[in-house]
């Protein structure tokens, strides 16, 4: 009944998170002495996931569930799979063609699935069906299908019945609703504050149309709502996880907290409670405990008080087990057939038809190479987006332009006397930054660049909420795009627009650097 | 007789350099159609590596040689694997203890061998055996084991005969010496003015005490000799290859270019004629020719009309066959054991032996946490040896100071109004870069920074020539320090050093954050 969180590497000395992931002796420990029920994975290529994942099974007592945090394909996590758009890129698709957008849902479920399968993950913690009614929200944001319940449930039901067919599990998150609330549950826990009406309108829908689509689990969301439980959290609530969702909604699958880590959890009670509380309110899984050994100990201890009865663990096994023998164990041992020219063309087609333009486009090039191509990211090191040959460096740097990237500790120092800068912003929901990395300082700073007429043109990679503060800036002649996107095809598809280059640009590099 | 370059990683959305890098498809055929020698792989993580290799040599129609410039390891140029220091470390060690440099360019020999075997390597284009004698040169640098023909000498035969009992091939790089140019022939072709009788006495020593003790191939520099040859550079020059390497020096292993696509080669003639002058001079595998087919046909066009005997290139198959009969091509299927313990302790031990301390030590960090972090490194894009886990940027971050990371394209809007900042230098001799990225406008920044009390710490990461120039201007309390490694470890000796920190104070991070 408990997953723990591990490095998707393989080797101790790449442990990027060394409080969260333990080196591999205690892992090997914990999973062969305490026969957890599964891992949580995170970083890595698809190679290194594959043997990872053949590692850890064979260490475990029982074959294991690995999970990951893929809502937007293998690839958002694991370099070399696919990096499919988020999910909010439908929805603008499903404004003008509802058909379409479910189409591209259904493919997003099926590539995600089979590539999983290939590395060796056998439980996708994704689609996200929250609906993101709260532009202000610091971390759903664009993981959502949506903002309309209508919507989420169309796209939601899509990607569920996309990765049906394949051996893996689906899961809808974040129940019952995270998609209203400005506070990051990461850091602190918030308070929902709709009545019962309200809540059976907007945020329920999805939930109650994932669960008539099979969907395998449910997440619990780290909130308050007071319309249902004055007292305790969703994740600790006996109310909501077996009075709303099991009896009313009827879902007889998992029920899986979100990470028990987060601050929305950690900040309400000890760990022993919290793990205690969370079996009791109706928890199958508990995701990420601060340390599995406590957790044991202490469910242990109740039952042994007669706190827990061992009817409900019985229930909650019963359940992991109807799931595991639905599942497979064993990735194939080789990856080379990872990625289908499906997969792609889903990604470019969602992106393509996602993309806005505005202003006179295309933009020329200034012709002396005296162009300045500013890149703004969250954290330089915490970006999976830009290298050497990715679209945004390597396409401006071809037409002349020099490079500079600039992150949330550097932006303050970016020259402001520089003509000719095609500024590309990466920007989107960040969880544990509190304000999505916009903050005053940074507006600004592009107000400053604005007045001073040194943008040419602009990309914006993410936040549709972020274009909206430009267009208030802007003038109206500037070239911009937005895309969902920040993976390369994203990048090679925007800078292709705003430039109107057909061909290639990058077959024929004019770098001699050949990285030796 | 030709080792084409590829991409380490898997899939062609992954190519870095896609100039140099072709598509899977095109080498696939390439390996098929052309029966072509051996591959040299560049990027991509170990486990990718060991899948690469197989599917390479899945393809190909004789087994390849895989060849990688693993000069410190094959950690340096693929994350999971042992990265090892630069070879200039031992020769800071020697000066003191020459037995004990022995003894470690001895492991690292064995270390390199042995992992390289892991992943699929089995031709390591290592050890550089260039004395560098110019401390100006932007190409050699720490790359090579010392400065004096005896240094070098002594601790390349302990690396060759550390590498020997394993199935690999080595090579001793770049003969006649590439220690003494100032120009960088990755972007021109260097010109040598040296009488013979100080080639013979400086340059040519650790070559024949490489070829005593066995080395498996040489490496020709693109340079021009001309008291050997007053018209053709070594690559091309028979009366060096020939006449100095095979007769005088009696070498009959594998004469092996430097990469064909070097500027050095590439402005000194056509590809078509590159690649038959080097047969005619006496190579035996040309490395990275601008494109296989053009290479080929040229050499056959020159064997056809009878430039090139056919006993030439008899004789350069059968010494290719006999290397390949030495050499294994399959890999395990596993690499859970790449990494010995005694790895990861050589690498500590000559890091511990090589650092350099100054000034008043231990430094105490500020206690208001005010302190800034400030890394300058050469290229963000470019650079495997920060993440958010690094000693260099995790342990500041828990002692209280902002990270701020800038490269040459940042550098120079870095605040200079900062009291309290760390100052930490990556820096290292960079091909490419022609000065190695300490260019005068470098120096007065940090000037500026010296000169306004800015700094309160110094850790030189890499070249210790930079450290020299350091060294003239700071004053003599200023706590600072040197290591010749870039490495997590490198930057955990010197962190823990300057800090005077004894216990690991990464166990206990303090961030919130988890990665998703």
């Amino acid at each position: 009944m408990i997953v723990v969180r591990a490095s998707g590497h393989l080797f101790d000395a790449q442990i990027r998170y060394p409080e969260w992931e333990v080196p591999n002796r205690q892992l090997q420990q914990w999973l062969q002495k305490l026969n957890l029920g599964g891992v949580i994975l995170l970083g890595g290529s698809s190679a290194e996931l594959l043997m990872r994942s053949q590692q850890l099974q064979s260490w475990a007592t029982t074959p294991l569930l690995i999970a990951a945090d893929i809502e937007e394909g293998v690839g958002q996590r694991f370099s070399g799979a696919s990096w499919l758009p988020p999910p909010m890129a439908l929805s603008a698709i499903a404004a003008q063609n509802p058909t379409l957008a479910q189409e591209y849902a259904l493919k997003m479920g099926e590539i995600t699935a089979k590539e999983a399968l290939t590395v060796g993950i056998n439980w996708l913690l994704a689609p996200v069906v929250d609906v993101n009614n709260n532009p202000a929200n610091p971390v759903i944001n664009i993981r959502a299908f949506g903002d309309t319940p209508a919507i989420v449930s169309d796209l939601t039901t899509a990607f569920i019945k996309g990765a049906k067919p394949y051996p893996v599990l689906t899961t809808a998150k974040h129940f019952p609703g995270h998609g209203d609330t400005t506070v990051d549950s990461h850091l602190d826990l918030p308070t929902l504050l709709h009545a019962d009406e309200r809540l059976t309108q907007i945020e329920l829908p999805s939930f109650v149309a994932a669960i008539s689509q099979g969907v395998d689990s449910v997440m619990t969301a780290h909130l308050l709502i007071q319309a249902w439980d004055r007292e305790y959290p969703v994740t600790l609530s006996s109310a909501i996880l077996t009075g709303k969702l099991r009896q009313q909604l009827g879902f007889e699958g998992i029920i899986v907290t979100d990470a028990l880590i987060m601050g929305g959890m950690t900040q309400y009670a000890t760990p022993e409670e919290i793990a205690v509380m969370a079996i009791e309110a109706g928890v199958d899984i508990l995701l990420m405990p601060r340390d599995p050994v406590t957790a044991i100990e202490s469910i242990d201890r109740a039952v042994q008080s007669g706190r827990i009865k061992e009817t409900r663990i019985d229930r909650s096994l019963a359940r992991i087990w109807q799931a595991k023998e639905k599942v497979v164990f064993s990735p194939p041992n080789s990856l080379f057939e990872l990625i289908s020219p499906e997969a792609t063309k889903t990604t470019e087609s969602i992106l393509h038809n996602s993309l806005q333009v505005g202003g006179n486009i295309p933009l020329q090039p200034p012709p002396d190479r005296s162009g300045r191509n500013l890149i703004v990211i969250d954290d330089i090191l915490n970006c999976n987006f830009l290298d050497i040959h990715t679209p945004a460096v390597a396409i401006p740097k071809k037409l002349g332009y020099q490079l500079q990237i600039v992150d949330r500790n550097t932006l303050e120092g970016v020259q402001l006397d520089t003509r000719n800068t095609l500024l590309q912003v990466f920007i989107r929901g960040n969880p544990f930054r509190g304000s999505a990395g916009f903050t005053p300082q940074t507006q600004k700073i592009y107000q400053q660049l604005i007045a001073t007429n040194q943008i040419q043109g602009l990309i914006i990679y993410g936040s549709p909420y972020v274009l909206d503060w430009f267009f208030s800036q802007i003038s109206s002649e500037l070239p911009w795009l937005f895309t969902y996107g920040q993976m390369p095809i994203a990048q090679s598809i925007a800078l292709k627009t705003l430039f109107n280059l057909s061909t290639d640009v990058l077959s024929a590099s004019s770098s001699q650097d050949f990285g030796f």
